[in-house]
């Protein structure tokens, strides 16, 4: 085994536990905080919510709501420019992957400068950042545990992935209550998300004993509660479990990076305003099945950990299994089960599948992969 | 579900990971470290190794070696006089438990002042720390990733449970490779103070959903792994399996805390020089015994981890089997299984249970104790 390293922030847990970011901030020394969120969150009331836990605090603060999904530089500059005029010295990020990974490039900008397409790539980042609190609003992008920030780059069109242990938050707190907010597409495509970071992590050429039992608990608890989650907007067990998948999915695919799935989806969603989680939805089940001669033990521990008694079953059967485990539920909880389904078209395989061979989530995908095959696993896909 | 917290340092985790620690105190700012570790570590040659590793990073080092085990306040004083007449800045504890805590402690003293004995307790430091980085080498203690720090007040011979979250290193460097040194004794000794922390943290009363994927882990590891990690010193198998359940059973224990048998030991600890791990082992079947009526299905759970088909079996019965592979398996590596084989004699039992049960350990046992209950527990033991 290489030497492999693990980074987690400090994580609170539970339900009203967001209760707790007034003190999470005042302990990291906060004076005034910039809070970033998104319209989505502001509007189902918890932007409101985290403002009068931070005046109970007496705990000054300035905000900036100006995110969009798949978020962009442009906005970032405007949020630093909220940060540094608002003399803020801490930042809560409030909401999904978008919020967060805004957040974190704030926070990269407002303390050292220059553009953020500098910090693409690992460990572009030199100056130390301020303190960081991540609240986690959708289960899914894990961005409240992991170093990465993903941001489009607008001139080119691209999804910049920002990794650096530097981007781990200090306190991430994840309350399941504030997923009963979501709407059941939301909380579907989030989902599936989880899923993906879950299995791309597992059978990452960087997996380490440490992201493994991370990315099994998760994989297990996403198999079990996604549906249940997905049907109900009050299910608390459900909203629990996924909002821990979420969690350990981050720390899973934070130190493990992910795989094909993700640089394709990344490629696709730098250009296009389309949900990150139903990309990879789609993708996923064909990049298994391209990735399955690269680690079939681990698509048979994938098969198990989904509740499939191995028993008489080969490793291709059980890989199989693993695969149609995962379009039946996508199919359950109606997300999109083709790439033409959420907008892509054949004319935009080639950039697409260039895109995504230079991406970084592509370096840890378990088998190698040429143009010529990803161009057919889009074909495929769509 | 309470809200749960979860605190990990940096993890560098494989072969060869301890040549990263001169990396390591430069990354944190280091300008001149004390390495903290004892005679044993040294003259297996470990204390020269990191020494060299310092010298080729041209750090500036001191060393304080006067530990011993179940270390004492004394001796921390001694440590807390060489780092600052030596003008160091960040602290390198390399050895077991003992290096470890007594490195910890040296590290509050020199910041915060006054007597170890005043920040007995939870949560009684308030100024930071100097950087801290561990260096583990006997797959036991746990304390290069755990808020504790358990240090000897000689006046008392009391060992006090100091807890903390500023207690948790900033980096904890795993290397499987420095287990080659130790002797069978202290390998079984050690091993089963993991299979102690994993099975308490997994039924302690405050275990959660981030503890149990560590706990169970640690357990699967320790149950494996063990017995051929004893029976040789160069299977880097077993000893990469030890290290990491080692590892990942002090992520359980840090944040979940532990319970009676470690309440007991802790007494015993205080007034004997007799090792934490061999007391724990001749306890734990006892104490396990005694908490099976508060978390029969977490007993459960254990038993199956450690390989038993459950199929047929009644709870009771599944408990039964869990606490006979623990005698077995103390057993089988030749670990005492009578307190009097460690030189305990009956009339210590009454100062034994009254101080184990105001231990910090006691208050998340899984079942309520009183001095009568923790009296015959000793007694069975005896």
């Amino acid at each position: 085994m290489h030497i492999s390293k693990f980074v987690t922030p400090e994580i609170i847990f539970g339900k009203n536990a967001i209760k707790q970011v007034g003190d999470a901030c005042l302990r990291l020394g906060a004076k005034k905080v910039l809070i970033v969120s998104d319209y989505g969150v502001a509007n189902a009331g918890w932007l409101d919510k985290v403002i009068s836990i931070c005046k109970e605090s007496f705990l000054p603060y300035a905000t900036h709501i100006d995110v969009t999904i798949n978020p962009k530089d442009t906005d970032v500059v405007k949020g630093c420019r909220a940060y540094i005029e608002n003399e803020c010295d801490a930042i809560i990020g409030l909401g999904g992957g978008s919020a967060l990974d805004s957040a974190k490039a704030i926070a990269i900008l407002a303390t050292n400068g220059g553009q953020i397409s500098d910090y693409e790539g690992v460990d572009k980042i030199e100056k130390p950042l301020p303190p960081m609190i991540m609240i986690m609003t959708t289960a899914g992008s894990g961005s409240e545990v992991s170093q990465f920030s993903v941001i489009v780059d607008s001139k080119r069109g691209k999804k910049m992935s920002i990794i650096s242990k530097t981007l781990v938050p200090d306190i991430a707190i994840v309350d399941p209550l504030t997923l009963v907010t979501k709407d059941s597409s939301l909380t579907a495509a989030t989902g599936l998300d989880v899923l993906t970071h879950a299995i791309e992590a597992y059978v990452s050429t960087a997996a380490t004993p440490l992201t493994d039992v991370q990315a099994k608990n998760a994989l297990s608890l996403v198999s079990k509660f996604l549906r249940p989650s997905v049907a109900s907007k009050t299910n608390e067990e459900a909203k629990e479990a996924m909002a821990m998948a979420s969690l350990q999915a981050g720390l899973a695919f934070s130190n493990a990076i992910l795989g094909a799935a993700h640089a394709i989806s990344h490629a696709i969603g730098g250009k296009l305003p389309i949900s990150h989680g139903e990309i990879n939805a789609v993708l996923l089940p064909y990049v298994m099945d391209f990735n399955f001669i690269a680690a079939p033990e681990r698509f048979s521990d994938i098969a198990a950990i989904m509740g499939f008694d191995l028993r008489g079953m080969s490793e291709r059967e059980a890989g199989n299994a693993s695969i149609q485990f995962v379009r039946d539920l996508a199919a359950d909880i109606g997300a999109p089960h083709r790439l033409r389904d959420v907008g892509i078209t054949e004319d935009m395989i080639d950039w697409a599948g260039q895109l995504a061979l230079i991406d970084a989530c592509m370096i840890t995908n378990p088998r190698d992969v040429n143009l010529e095959q990803v161009k057919t696993l889009l074909k495929n896909a769509l």
